[in-house]
């Protein structure tokens, strides 16, 4: 039988899967189990999107040039320019998805055994991505107690060698739910002019801005038109992340040539979801209002409802639909999973995702969770009142 | 302006699009262009395909599992098992194409600095997927005048170095067209049992082999459970190109979990492709009967009319629907791009893909050219004609 060799290619767990057995077990207990651990959000899909499927016409599914179809490519230049992006069709490279677009960005930017640079915590599956490329991540800690904000200039400084090509944030963040603001966009895009490194933006939850604040993106930024690499997707835009469509944006001529070669050797993005994305542009602005009027009353729901238990602390965060929450406990670990092993309230319980895994400095986070607001404010509040019961007996609280 | 830094990750060109920009100026010129440089179907995808696609009735276009849904798995392990693949649905990984596929087994079965040997000519792309992920390709050289048999096991013995982790296939062959026999893979089988090497075998081109040759898959064979690796994809079966669905099929449950990790980061295949090929697993005989009965048309008229021209010489292969053959030319990639830029017959001209790129040996194939036999006789018929005058003009005749 073969050996398996992973050596160097270790792919870390996800930390929003591995109590997936202990869910699954409590769900066979006749539990049941409300999921704040996975950001798959139940709103609905655009019909717009949806009748474009159902309206297909082409007798031969075929592949679409590599860098996406010319009418999809076209119209989503619209939607960018509408936010001020200054960019043309030629700007943007379709790809598999968000995931596609993190992975072809990084390798096109950061070659192996060299250094990309991203604030912690942060989305794990960065780690994955990273990993097989042969890419390190150099992180950056953000603090609960700053809300997540930008980690001091000098904290970058001080991380930056030789070998580092890029920076890498996501705002509004995955996990942490923080949006950065003008100021401290600006601050990274002075550091990025003056050390010349590439500022990949994960822009997934751009939608998602609460409180009327402002969503700020490098694309935004004077002096920075070589140095941003957007990446985004309809994911979340559109709730249609079952799509796998998303792109990378770029106004660097060289860096677009190399990502295409990448996408190239894959050959082609899928064609109906470019053709359902197209249609999608047009959704009207009336329901991103509706979902982010939605979203922005889950998140003040869950928010003031886990600073109201004795012990917890949850930043307010200004978008996406994440938080990051202290917890009074010895190892958030041990509790999410006890949450599902151990308890119930009236047969329910919730499952969460342990922060640890959006970690990479040891001991950070531990005694954190992430929450996802994907479900209705009604199972909210019922996910509450189980993790308050939960922290009233779990026999690792502190 | 951030410097661009692909040192350890050369993307190579791809030999089917390096010649793309003589193509466009020959349009440009008004010369009608026929391409039988791509490997894109002009065959139907089938009815009850597109129909599924039609039909979708979710209102969220959610993920799916990061292995595929349980209902593609279950309807396409039927699929297999009536090859004689002895298979259950855990058995499969669902994937983004056939692309992903590859991807995604190679990084599983092979570390970073390791070995894979492959024998050439080779699916070009193989090489932009093993370069992203740090793999070494070792190639073995296999003659036209053969028509590309396996090359001998001898060969494969010299090639084994203490990093070698694993052996891929390709039959029916792109770009040769070879189709392995049942003797060739039972060769296979023992040299990979003997050194312990994973079998990786794309098997793309599956339902395309003719003269009623019977198809042979690591699956088929005994004592291999445990070194088989196969690499699908729907583009070519159901000319679906565009869908991006492909599949890892493995009874390695080591190798399955490790697959899974990668499949992991990337969340999700797409969900629609998905459903769509849970219908086409009912695509009826007569569809492929009529497919199949094309393209052998094809493949005759394509290889004895290259074998009519003087000077040229095409085995003729049995499956998949591409030929590589050798010109009387200097130089095929000149010979390509001069039947593009300086030559037409009745305003029309042919774009092939010259075979050095398929090959990594220095000079290998440097007077051969890939045919892909991807139009309808009429045009193959006006494509020889084209071949047959260029060749007769052409200034580097040999």
């Amino acid at each position: 039988m073969p050996s398996i060799s992973t050596k160097g290619r270790e792919m870390p767990a996800s930390p929003i899967r591995k109590l997936t057995p202990y869910a699954d077990q409590a769900k066979a207990l006749g539990k049941q189990v409300y999921h704040l651990n996975i950001g798959q959000p139940d709103i609905e899909t655009p019909q717009g999107m949806l009748d474009a499927v159902r309206s297909i016409d082409f007798k031969i599914w075929a592949y679409t040039p590599s860098e996406g179809t010319a009418a999809y490519r076209d119209k989503l230049s619209g939607y960018y320019n509408k936010l001020g992006y200054n960019i043309t069709p030629t700007d943007i490279l379709v790809t598999n998805g968000g995931s596609e677009a993190i992975t072809i960005a990084m390798q096109a930017c950061v070659g192996p055994g060299e250094e990309i640079i991203i604030p912690e915590p942060f989305y794990a599956n960065y780690n994955g991505f990273a990993c097989s490329a042969g890419i390190r991540i150099t992180p950056i800690l953000s603090y609960i107690d700053d809300g997540f904000a930008l980690p001091s200039i000098a904290a970058f400084e001080e991380a930056i060698t030789e070998k580092t090509r890029a920076i890498a944030i996501c705002s509004p963040n995955n996990p942490t739910g923080y949006l950065y603001s003008s100021e401290e966009m600006q601050a990274l895009r002075d550091l990025c002019i003056k050390h010349d490194l590439f500022l990949l933006a994960d822009e997934a939850y751009r939608e998602f801005c609460y409180d009327g604040r402002e969503f700020i993106s490098p694309m935004h930024l004077a002096g920075l038109e070589q140095h941003a690499v957007i990446l985004d997707t309809v994911s979340k835009r559109y709730s249609a992340c079952g799509a796998r469509l998303g792109c990378i944006i770029t106004k660097n001529k060289e860096l677009w040539q190399v990502a295409l070669k990448f996408a190239q050797a894959r050959l082609s993005p899928p064609a109906v979801a470019q053709i359902a994305a197209t249609a999608a542009v047009d959704t009207p602005q009336s329901y991103f209002d509706r979902v982010k009027g939605e979203y922005e009353a889950r998140r003040d729901t869950l928010v003031d409802g886990l600073n109201n238990i004795e012990g917890v602390y949850c930043p307010k965060p200004g978008g996406a639909f994440y938080v990051l929450a202290r917890l009074p406990v010895d190892d958030a670990d041990r509790f999410c999973q006890w949450m599902l092993e151990h308890f119930d309230y009236e047969n329910q319980t919730v499952m969460m995702a342990p922060a640890s895994g959006f970690y990479s400095a040891a001991h950070a986070g531990k005694d954190q969770v992430r929450l996802a607001y994907v479900l209705n404010t009604d199972d909210l509040k019922k996910s509450l009142a189980c993790i308050e019961r939960g922290l009233a007996v779990y026999p690792g609280r502190r």
